[in-house]
């Protein structure tokens, strides 16, 4: 069993995924071509896809065997996320507008998009092309839909973080099969993903017609249905969704929280089968966060001035759609929460931490691992008093195997532990370039905040990377890491980190 | 078996202690006798110990059954802890000098004193008696003990974030036996520490009897034996430990490294068993994060100018003795580290989540657990490559249990989260106070400094918390918060927390 890793082989695989890059890469073409703008960001992109891709891929003539076994799908999985965002990055050099013309600060932009982060380099919106615009709309659609795959087709198969976890065709004997081969889910799991975007489209787009959201345009609509189905958090405007009427608050607080729900058990309930989301724990811890949360803040907003917003509607609004926001790991902002109270600002920093379902586009350690943390530490706690007892811990009525809460233990401290380390990095970077603890640089909050809200995947954070700011506000060598956490922490940790240990490259 | 908690019993148990805390208070009482100052402190609290203790130790004649079980035992553990540094805070209430006057700052510094923390709200030291200076080194000296008992005899029988790994007598079945009864451990131990304090005043008097540390009297010689072994770190100084020669930094580096060493282990090595001393992995990570960590800082100091001395002898020193001061959990300083550079302050903070080996007087999550996290997580990784593979996790070449790696993470977990809480706490409470980002106030580090420093029993932080400054800053609300969270932090969280648990109660 234990041969060698096929590198070949998995660097293959990426490059097929990287050559079919190409694809997509005719929408922000065809917007060029519509709004007669520069094509040669995306033809020239559209080359080192179908060149680069096609050259990786040939490397599978090299080897043997083509054996995806977890070493090869885990090698897959860190270099298709890379490569994908540095290739991605192409059509933001090649365009030559603003910050993101540099080759670091396009791959942060690209990464960020990639990854579903939504942090930005941007610092003024107007300048780039609409298909430039567009393109950096389109990649964080791709990426929504890469975690899906990944994380109903891989990761819940192998022992990542206690993915194994998350709602799945298969896991309740009792019920019917979604259906019983992985490709056919993830086909209806894409299918799923579309349709909601579609929705979202048309939804938008109606409300425009109709006179609701001014300038909810056809191109703004699909701009933002690609990153709030996604839960990614990019928008054309440089105020995000204040730019928009309050209705599309309201429609994108639904689209936000169904793209952080289980594609899974929302495929289930689409079919009426209502018991599996009555059922599922999972579901309700994640709509308690949201609740419990939103009612915090909205509380502490009310009884002190809100410095953003008139009225209780307003402050209901504002505190309900950063909140699902924030959960969701979307990173849309209606209001500059920057300017909120420092207990307001903490909730939101704890609400980095949450994340919406696993089996969703969401990122951060998501409640499925959270609701596990509480379950498993109250059985400890009965158990600390009954030494005799055996309590196993249920989650949805099943028990839930005990390295799989171990798993899920060292996923969640891994991440809390990652997040301090680059905060720390930033930090340092940032003392070192005179932009920490002066005028109009950055705070321990606020680093700590960019940290969290790059390694678990947000978008926004505080200071001058808050919502309505620019995370170039960072020194070349911070945003160059940032690009690497943002990538780490995408894909889970695990599959990084194990590329690192001995045993994963001996045969 | 699931009879109710006999609480009455546990609280008998604690007036006991509560009862005996009489004999240690003779100590100040003396100094008061033989300095000439007034005794009125101690005598009253002798009588409120004798008094309140003989009471509570009444209420088992109430209980039918004496029976300790783990509930029992858990809750006399809280009670007493929580009961001792009450009666503890009264001489300085009824002193009446400076800021511990007042009752809540009398129960900080108490609480402070009995959990080893060592952070303080006094403002003036001059204007205290010498004798409630000593009452303040000998809590902490009681403190110490009493942990070094908790530990060894309680602690480890229970399976309270994965305690019962620690180095004990029964460990290895191929090594002698320290002593087959805890009553002998607990005793042995007792010796040892009581050993190692006298030892210590013999060596800094000494030192102050041939001119080399010129204001090391006596007086000063005691009390700091007694906050050094103890890894406690009040100090009679406002300048702590730069009041006195370097010969002095050197010597206090050991007692504390000492201090913050398995007493087992100690005692196998003074039995001449040094195959145990090569044996213990533990004991090696510990001496390998204080060498790490120390040459990090000494490395930063040097490169950059060191704000707080001069040459590489002195820089040398500083490093060193802060590395230690703050691994080993005792809080004490030689140099202002607030003013060092962010790199070097972030290195400190993350020393402040290590501590020293389990079985000493050390707090903070220590060394035995983040060795188990390091190899389990390795492990871990290992799996996700090989699902088949069965690899234990092995510690000083003993397989550790699987619930005890659970147990582990989750305590480490919980420790964490915990620190961000009181920190949350202390920020909005600082808000609310006007104290939060504002000129002489503190910064989002300095709270989370104050918080880990506080809730991991260290002592010193950051900003006006520094190793110079005063808790005093903070408001009465805070100040009272952090009294709770000394106590849980030092009785490592879980026995209060299942207080808190409807099961405890029940039958
Ligand atoms: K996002
Ligand atoms: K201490």
């Amino acid at each position: 069993m234990n041969v060698r890793v096929s590198w070949r082989y998995s660097l293959s695989l990426t490059g097929t995924i990287v050559k079919w890059l190409a694809a997509p890469l005719c929408f922000p073409l065809l917007v060029a071509v519509y709004y007669a703008e520069p094509v040669a960001p995306f033809l020239v992109t559209i080359g080192v896809a179908l060149g680069g891709g096609g050259l990786l891929e040939r490397l599978k003539r090299l080897d043997g065997e083509e054996r995806l076994g977890p070493r090869e799908a885990l090698l897959m999985v860190s270099l298709t996320w890379l490569l994908v965002a540095l290739v991605s990055a192409v059509p933001f050099v090649v365009a030559g507008q603003g910050t993101i013309a540099h080759p670091i600060n396009a791959a942060f932009e690209s990464m960020s998009g990639i990854t579903t982060t939504g942090a930005t380099v941007l610092r003024q919106f107007d300048i780039h092309a609409r298909s430039i615009m567009m393109w950096r709309q389109l990649t964080q659609w791709l990426g929504g839909l890469g975690i899906l795959i990944l994380a109903t087709a891989i990761l819940s198969r192998l022992s990542v973080g206690g993915a194994q976890l998350m709602e799945t065709e298969t896991q309740y004997d009792n019920v019917d099969k979604l259906t019983p081969h992985i490709e056919d889910t993830a086909r209806l799991i894409g299918k799923l993903y579309a349709g909601l975007t579609l929705g979202t489209v048309a939804v938008l787009y109606i409300l425009y017609l109709v006179g609701l959201a001014p300038n909810m345009t056809l191109y703004n609509s699909v701009a933002h249905a690609f990153t709030s189905v996604s839960t990614a958090g990019f928008s054309t405007e440089p105020l995000s969704i204040e730019a928009f009427a309050p209705v599309v608050h309201w429609v994108l607080i639904v689209v936000m929280f169904l793209g952080s729900t289980s594609f899974v058990l929302m495929y289930f309930v689409l079919q009426g089968n209502l018991a599996r989301l009555r059922n599922s724990e999972e579901f309700r811890f994640y709509l308690g966060t949201v609740i419990v949360f939103s009612g915090l803040i909205v509380t502490i907003l009310l009884l002190k001035e809100n410095p953003t917003g008139t009225g209780v509607s307003d402050t209901f609004r504002q505190s309900v759609f950063n909140v699902v926001s924030i959960i969701t790991t979307t990173g849309y902002a209606n209001a500059n929460f920057d300017l909120w109270s420092p207990f307001a600002k903490h909730l939101l920093l704890m609400c980095m931490f949450l994340g919406g379902m696993a089996g969703s586009t969401t990122c951060s350690i998501k409640s499925l691992r959270w609701l596990v943390v509480f379950k498993a530490f109250r059985r400890d706690l009965f158990t600390v008093i009954h030494p005799e007892a055996i309590r196993p811990v249920r989650l949805s009525g099943v028990t839930v195997d005990e390295d799989t809460i171990r798993n899920i233990y060292s996923y969640t401290l891994i991440a809390i532990v990652g997040v301090f380390f680059v905060t720390v990095l930033i930090v340092v970077d940032g003392a070192r370039t005179g932009l920490y603890l002066v005028e109009g640089g950055f705070g321990e909050f606020d680093a700590l905040g960019a940290a969290a809200s790059t390694f678990l995947n947000i978008g926004p954070a505080f200071g001058p990377a808050g919502p309505y700011g620019t995370y170039d506000v960072f020194s070349m060598s911070t945003k160059a890491a940032l690009v690497v956490f943002m990538w780490i922490g995408r894909i889970e940790i695990i599959p990084v980190l194990v590329l690192f240990t001995r045993s994963f490259w001996q045969s």
